[in-house]
């Protein structure tokens, strides 16, 4: 029935390792025979023979039919995934930088070569959102995608919301406990969720979207001010990718803070965990939720993958060949809270309706209808003014 | 690509028409070419000539590959779906006591003539839990499965703990709204929880079991002193059907009511939403939210099904391939609230340990630990005495 897999693994880091447990604890008639690292000196738990740390004893190895790719260095991602699928072999990656960078090239060259990639542990870690819009929800016309797609961000959230930690400390703690990288910036500022969310959206809504096009802006810059104003209002405040057809020809998409009430499904998605709402026609609001990260969670996402693949699976990629012209469009309002400390950056902003304004000593806020494309261009603005931002609105009625 | 689907449908009723509405927006390259319904004289949406009360209109047309089957008479659906297997057809139904009362024979039926039965739409409505067990935790070893699988019981319950309503009342307007059926044993007695609890344990652990093997106790004797009880404790209690593999050999299940405290996920679930939790080895805590039941949740799951078939997909039952000799088992203990009138059923219970007992003139109730079959056992004296049942913890520690 099935195909027996001999797979070549790059990168043997706390993904890699965590899918290796879980392989030994199988019989799944798949087999790794060669792990490509970077550090040869590192002391391994397999025999030195597995491993090497030239990418072509992989991809030149007629023996081996399928690559998985964990590496962090998503350039040297590209090339080894566009080598592998040249070279007629079937892959799975969870790097999320690296396939939304590259879509368009990606999609091209599976075409091109008739190969499968595969990378539901890029997105949300355990939670299999990949597979469900494109198995699942593939004739469901999807409203709205958003979540928390971003376990070391919601880390920070969460103590900040929970346990009364300060931004500072909260970071440290996650940096600790390895939930966050040294240099936080993709998890923090959204970068990461940005990712995520592009590849989801293209799934969802067949749309290539470039990463840079989509606006992220993350949590860096909270204050206690923001969190207390939260508090005494009953809310938590999330980092929530956002993406929504707005009507027969525009999908809109960003990355924000945004403040959560109790009742709603994101409220009660805490520290490591990831959540995901697809608001659908029929089906209506549909929720995913579970680990977001972490070697076993994301382990057993690209596990699910490779064992798909001894069944030669594929994405379809049903919604980009059905897909209507759909564009995607910055063109749209929001509704949001800004606490800001020169007021020049709100003159900058052009609210286009204000709905309240807050002066103290040690806190200034307004909260308004805004531009997206305004926040956008003023992006350093708001960076140098140290302002953070929440929307109350994510998209304002038509 | 696809292969045209030519569609006979068996029952119109709500998500029949549901399903209905669903795919006539859609290019699918499917056509429903034929309805058998019971009643010939209700006035039809659509041309008369496509209507038929003759099941062989569609069981014996060549014309017709794919059989949908939404009527409420298990036994005529047995017969039907069956029939339509045995013919060649592949099949999709949504009738949940029909699946669970002969998955023996159907799995059978399928192997032997080579067709495929799909079944989403039977179990938790729009929640694609089925699919997910059968292609995304095929590998995972499971530890347990529960959650919410019947909305109508649980707006009754939340119609009680959110807006204050007694039993008699919140059944009354479920009822009235369409949630319940005028006998509403099959909800409110957890038998519909039940086999679809029978149905997601053979995708989970390759089991058959028999629904009548499978224990299960409502919400028919919910009173406003529990109510009153669980609230006094920040509590909920939620229908709860559990199954769980209790070590190499052995996998308990069984549908009662819980108290769910406000960090649960099942918390939040209320009124006519279903959530399933999969407690995973390596994926962790994973939580599926949505829509339980009506013809368009219901509907979008057996489209799904349905546009999967122009593919040629089926389940294949991989855990029961790789089954090893798992076998069910009521030969469990359970942490039990029990309210009730006559102390001759505390005897008969036999209570293993005894940690709390309340008495009033109103209310009396018992905590305490108890044996599974125990329960079993007195199940026609529990209903006697109109006592309440609520585990306070699932499974004990062995």
């Amino acid at each position: 029935m099935s195909k027996k897999l001999n797979i070549g693994l790059f990168g043997f880091g706390v993904v890699g390792q965590g899918l290796y447990d879980i392989i030994k604890t199988k019989h799944l008639n798949l087999e790794i025979i060669k792990f490509v690292i970077k550090d040869a000196t590192k002391e391994r738990s397999l025999p030195q023979h597995l491993f090497s740390t030239d990418k072509n004893s992989i991809l030149q190895n007629p023996e081996i039919n399928t690559v998985v790719e964990l590496i962090n260095d998503s350039d040297a991602a590209f090339e080894i995934v566009s080598a592998a699928i040249k070279a007629g072999k079937n892959v799975v990656s969870a790097n999320k930088k690296m396939i939304a960078q590259h879509l368009a090239e990606l999609i091209d060259l599976l075409h091109q070569y008739g190969t499968s990639l595969l990378y539901e542990g890029a997105v949300c870690g355990s939670i299999p959102i990949i597979r469900n819009l494109e198995e699942y929800y593939d004739n469901e016309l999807l409203y709205s995608i958003s979540g928390i797609f971003n376990g070391s961000s919601n880390y920070i959230l969460s103590k900040g919301f929970n346990d009364g930690l300060d931004y500072a400390s909260a970071l440290k703690q996650a940096q600790d406990l390895g939930f966050a990288e040294t240099d936080p910036t993709m998890d923090v500022d959204g970068f990461d969720a940005k990712f995520k969310l592009v590849i989801a959206a293209y799934h969802a809504y067949g749309i290539v979207v470039k990463p840079e096009e989509v606006f992220n802006l993350g949590i860096a810059n909270l204050a206690v001010q923001d969190i207390q104003y939260a508090k005494e209002k009953d809310l938590k405040i999330k980092l929530v990718p956002f993406a929504k057809k707005l009507n027969d020809k525009q999908v809109c998409m960003y990355v924000l803070p945004r403040f959560i009430n109790r009742n709603e499904l994101l409220y009660n998605v805490d520290y490591e965990y990831n959540g995901v709402i697809v608001q659908a026609a029929f089906a209506d609001q549909q929720f995913f939720y579970g680990k977001g990260a972490g070697g076993h969670p994301t382990g057993s996402a690209v596990l699910s993958d490779i064992t798909a693949l001894r069944y030669d699976y594929h994405y379809e990629y049903k919604k980009a060949a059905e897909t209507d012209h759909l564009q995607f469009t910055n063109d749209v309002e929001l509704t949001v809270y800004l606490r800001y400390n020169q007021e020049e950056l709100v003159d900058a902003l052009q609210f286009e309706h204000v709905a309240e304004r807050f002066y103290s000593e040690s806190f200034k806020f307004i909260t308004g209808k805004i531009k997206l494309i305004n926040l956008i261009a003023q992006e350093h603005r708001i960076s140098a003014d140290k302002a953070f931002i929440a929307v109350t609105n994510p998209v304002s009625p038509r």
